[in-house]
């Protein structure tokens, strides 16, 4: 009934912002996130929970055993990218409402009280598609990134966070709730766990990641009268670029780095005018810094080379760097140790992709999960993770979520500290 | 006088929709555009001359001798690509003007009726930068374009030519005037009268052209969590496009073809994920239809070859395929005899470029006159033409409207069949 309870509402919840081929598109902030972040506040109160939303449009869902005591926090994300999974970020907040549903019903039927209270959160803006960058709501709460800067970000349409949270009406006023601890499960979106058919992987460390804002200046001039000798075309320059990107991992073993360009933009876009500014963003992420290092500074080289041989600007800048983050060895411990009550096999796992865990980890002790994703594919509609597979994630972040309020990771008596900390 | 007026006029003109280095920005149906097209109006209006504004919004000022006889038609067009120079278009619009006035007050000065009347026309949306494809009202007026599709084509923000026009109050419902021969004068928009230190380039013929629309279809995913070999990244295959549209030019001898891919959009263009689908439109052009013939198989087995490699899917569509269009033999003698008059040095020219009178010479007899461009450069800011020159442009068209208005290149006895034919 608990388990079956989940899926029809992970199901219903796949159905916002549907898109033809099992997919979803909730990007950050549109009328399809409002329509999921509604779901989640009906669902909220009507189990009885109270709910907060921040100046950045997190959500949380309150429970509250202990007044004034501070809070485990359990979530995810329910925005995705366009043209998304169903599972990406909504598998987290949905199997975090029914762990806290459960755990809540074990302490209502308990005679003893736990340290500390319980909080389901929705992050907003966790994939960065319509406004980078991404982890957004999770990083303001960890006070990595600046609201303020973070509310006048602009999508590519020139609408900021500001205006289009207000837009929807989530725009919140509500203090955040003290933070002692963080947990989170997700689709692991790569194959290991399935190719050696493991149920869960216990995340121990995250990527090395940073971007690179490129700008290619050339001159715009007639596609049909300017000679190819005159011509200083930005596309041609920022097409090679592209390949650029893609080939530097091959200078490394292979797996031990991906890099890719997945944005960009042209000016004027005429069909018959020579573009004279191409704007792109180049992704690079390896378990090892170095690597990062040395594909940045073999790609600017290259790039400096390419300016001076089309005759054109390029300019280079860095940004969105983020070093390896590690999770903490009794938090890895926990899980593995719940797996086992459990019943289900563990392995522990990097990973690739950010996540709000990531960004809470700098400020509380937390704990990432991943269950398997079917073929690793992932921000695409035919991403896919099993019914089985997710409840059998949910059965283990009930557990980790019961362990974790009753101060298996942080002593209540240091709670006042780690609430400081937040 | 009569020169100062113009450039006047002309520099005027130059301030609508003026950029920060000295071009314009006045796409078609755009605010900016409508505020050209209000400064043509008035100046007609206070000319004397009648204003007609047809359904695909062409700007007619009649200055009508003999009620219901044909007319000589002169002009060009006063949009611009975005960021464009002041000169494209414009420049024959304001020559055409102070032509047809001077014309006017030498034929009122006169006892002898010309056979033929004479129509000033602005031609909407010549530059396609904004509504594809090129050329548009001008084809429309030719026939070779149908008014309703070209209505219903929309810009990349998916508003049509009709609302566009619309908006601007330009959707007009005036009958065209039926026209006899057409005369243009425009930018060289290339080096050679420059080189030369030639006046005045006589078009002989327009380059073959033709667009391939090209669809690129790969998947979606995630570009922190997807190893490269997994990826089929549609953005990495256009990229490798673009260079091949770039270097199928180097299979021909120097300055025999260009080419260009100028427009780009991807999906879902996100910084993190891998694009799933990148739509582009390659542009060949030469002055030998085999070699665009011989170009676009090349491209089209490598295209064939570079899917199979990248394992995706890429559409190539054949579009806007123009052949080359000869300029009659007699409108070319007209306008050398009649520079000579005039002490301006002329040649034969190709434009690689099309041009309303294009699509004009396909219905009636069309001269079509250069001026020098300084460096070659056009369809950017810094696009520049001489006073002088433009001075001496304007001289010449003159002295071709004088002749076309007194019947040179068509018998009034074939007027009215002429008529039929438009």
């Amino acid at each position: 009934m608990f388990a079956a309870d989940f899926l029809t509402d992970f199901h219903l919840v796949a159905t916002i912002g549907a898109t033809p081929h099992n997919g979803v598109d909730r990007q950050a902030a549109t009328v399809d996130d409002a329509t999921s972040r509604a779901w989640f506040s009906n669902w909220v109160t009507d189990a009885g929970y109270t709910l907060k939303v921040d100046g950045i449009g997190n959500m949380f869902a309150l429970i509250e055993w202990t007044a004034g005591a501070p809070f485990v926090l359990v979530g995810s994300h329910l925005d995705s990218q366009p043209l998304g999974g169903r599972f990406d970020g909504a598998y987290g907040v949905l199997a975090a409402l029914h762990a806290a549903k459960n755990v809540d019903e074990q302490v209502r039927a308990s005679p003893t009280v736990p340290p500390f209270n319980l909080a389901v959160v929705n992050w907003f803006n966790e994939e960065g598609g319509r406004f980078a960058p991404s982890i957004m709501g999770s990083s303001v709460f960890a006070n990595i990134f600046d609201q303020e800067s973070m509310l006048d970000t602009t999508d590519l349409a020139g609408v900021s966070v500001r205006a289009a949270l207000n837009d929807i009406g989530y725009l919140g006023t509500d203090p955040r709730p003290t933070a002692v601890s963080y947990a989170e499960i997700h689709i692991e979106q790569g194959r290991i766990l399935e190719r050696e058919g493991i149920a869960i992987g216990v995340v121990d460390r995250s990527w090395y990641t940073q971007k690179l804002d490129i700008e290619v200046l050339g001159e715009q001039s007639h596609t049909g009268a300017t000679a190819m000798a005159d011509r200083h075309d930005a596309l041609v320059a920022a097409a090679k670029i592209i390949l650029l990107v893609q080939d530097v991992t091959n200078e490394f073993a292979a797996e031990a780095i991906v890099s890719s360009v997945g944005q960009l933009t042209l000016q004027p876009n005429s069909p018959i005018v020579v573009a004279r500014r191409v704007k792109l963003v180049a992704d690079l992420r390896s378990g090892d810094p170095q690597i990062v290092h040395t594909a940045r500074a073999i790609l600017l080289e290259k790039i400096a080379a390419l300016a001076v041989e089309h005759d054109i600007q390029i300019n280079v800048t860095d940004f969105d760097i983020r070093p390896i983050r590690y999770f903490p060895e009794n938090g890895m411990h926990l899980a593995e140790a719940a797996a086992v009550r459990a019943g289900l096999s563990t392995r522990r796992i990097q990973t690739m992709a950010g996540h709000d865990s990531v960004a809470m980890n700098t400020i509380v002790p937390s704990i990432m999960l991943f269950v398997p994703s079917v073929d690793g594919v992932s921000h695409c509609e035919r991403e896919f993770t099993t019914d089985a597979d997710m409840v059998a994630g949910l059965a283990l972040l009930t557990e980790v979520t019961t362990d974790l309020v009753n101060g298996a990771l942080v002593e209540p008596a240091l709670a006042s500290e780690s609430s400081t900390r937040a």
